[in-house]
C-alpha cells in the first residue's frame, strides 16, 4: 500500500475550486460541484442537479459525467499536491454504465498512483440511486516544480 | 475496406441536431456545432468558440473537447443509420496532446466499425492552427430496431 | 450496491481455464495463472513468473500484463455467469504504473456492471512488492442464450 | 500538419527489434513480427501466424493483438528517435471489432503526437481479409536524455 496525504481540506479545496472554475464553483447552486470529503488518497464530490444536465430522452448526459470525472480527478490532484501546480489531464476513459435519472450525482475519486510526473486515479460515479453510473480512469500530468 | 454510405446530408443532420441538441444546435451562433461536411464513413464538424469554452490558463477545457468528441460520433452514427435510432455511448477514451487556444476547434469523426450492435469510431480534433489537439476512440451501442 | 453471485468455485475455474487455456492453465507451473480466490463480485489470481515474462532491461512486458489481466477478466465473467458462454473482450484500457521486478504478479478483477449484454470491470495488478503495477478497465460482450 | 521524419529505415530497424524482442525477431519464422514498410509518421508490420496465437474458438486472441500493437508502436517511436532510449508505455487502449481468423495479421501505427516526453499514436490491425480487426491507441512515455 502506498499512503497519501492530502495537503488541503474540503473547505480549502472548495474555496480554489469556486475561484478557478466559476461554472462548477457556484457552491450549492445548480450547476455547482460540492466538496463532500476529502480523506488519503480519495475525494468524493457531489454535482448538483440542473436541467442542462440532460440529454434527448431525459437522462444526464454523457459530457456532463466527463466533465465531473475530470474536475473531481483535478481536485484529488490539488488536494494532494497543493493549489500551485497547473495540472493537466493527458488521458480519460470512460466507461457508461447505465442512463442517469435527473438527480445529483456522486463521484469518488481515488489514487492508483501519485508520481512525480504522472498522477493516475480512477473515478466511480453513482447515480441517485446509488448505482454506478460510469467508471472512469483518468491521468493528469504534473509540471515539474 | 468497408463501404459505408450515409443517409443524411449536412442539411438534414444540422436540423436534427438544432431540434435534439439546444447547446450544441445553436448553428452559427456561439457555442453551436456546425455540421461541415458529411461523407462516406466521416463526419466533420466545427465547434463556435466562446469564452465559456475557457479554463484556467486561458486555452480551452478538456470538457469542450469531450463534448465536442462526442457529438460529432453521434452526428456521424445517425448521418449513416438514420435519425431514428436513440444510440448511446459506451466508452470513450481520450488523449489530449496539445493545449488549444481560443479559436473555433475542427473535428473530424471516422468508423472503424459499423456494426448492427456497436459502432466504434475515430475522433480528431484540431485546433485553429490545424494541429491536432486531441485524440479520441469512441463506441456507440445501437438500439435493436 | 448491487449484488454478485458466483456459481463457480476456486477449483471448477481453475479446471475449465486448464481446459481451455492451455498456456494459462499450467496451474502451478512456470507462466501458470493460478486462481486464488472467488468471491462475489471479485477474483483474484496469481502469474507464476518466467523469464520469458521479461523485456528488454529485465522487468515484466506489457503485453504479459495485458494477457493476464485479459485472462482474469474472463475469470470473473465465467465465475458469474458459468462455463458455457464465449463472452468476447469488446475494449480494455490500461494504465501502466511501475515496472515489475521478475516475480510472480497477483491480479484481481471486479465487476462495476455485470449486466445481460456487457460486462464492465476494473483489473488491479501488483508487482512482488505488493504496489500496484497496472491499473486495467475491461468490457466483455456476452452472448445472447 | 506535423511532420516526422524516420531516423531508421526497415532493415536497421529490423535488426534492433530482432535483437532485443527474442520472440518477435524470429523475422520469417512462425510468431515473429516483420517489420514491412517504415515512411514519416507511420510503420507497418505483418505478424506471422502461428497456431500458438489461437484461443477457443478458432480465432486470433486478444493478447495476441495487443502484444502486436504495443510491438509496433514501440517499432514506431523507435524509427523516429533511433535505438538508444528506453522508452516504455504508459497506456494502452484497445478496441476489439472483429474475431481474426487463423491468417497474419497486418498492424499499422501512425503517430498523432512525437513530442519531448510522450509519443501517442493509433494502431490499426487488420486480419487475412483485410478487414480492420482492432483499433488501438497507444502512449510512449520517453526518458530523458
Amino acid at each position: 500500500m502506498t499512503s497519501y496525504q492530502p495537503v488541503m481540506d474540503v473547505a480549502e479545496l472548495q474555496a480554489f475550486l469556486i475561484a478557478a472554475f466559476p461554472e462548477h464553483g457556484k457552491g450549492e447552486g445548480v450547476g455547482g460541484t460540492l466538496i463532500e470529503d476529502v480523506s488519503p488518497g480519495v475525494v468524493r464530490a457531489r454535482l448538483i442537479y440542473g436541467d442542462h444536465h440532460l440529454r434527448p430522452g431525459g437522462t444526464i448526459s454523457g459530457p456532463t459525467m466527463m466533465g465531473l470525472a475530470d474536475h473531481v480527478m483535478y481536485a484529488l490532484v490539488l488536494a494532494h499536491i497543493g493549489p500551485v501546480a497547473l495540472a493537466v489531464t493527458t488521458n480519460l476513459n470512460i466507461n457508461f454504465l447505465r442512463k442517469p435519472a435527473p438527480a445529483d450525482l456522486i463521484a469518488e475519486a481515488r489514487f492508483v498512483k501519485l508520481g512525480r510526473r504522472l498522477a493516475v486515479g480512477e473515478v466511480h460515479i453513482f447515480g441517485g440511486d446509488e448505482k454506478m453510473v460510469a467508471q472512469v480512469s483518468c491521468t493528469y500530468s504534473i509540471p515539474p516544480k
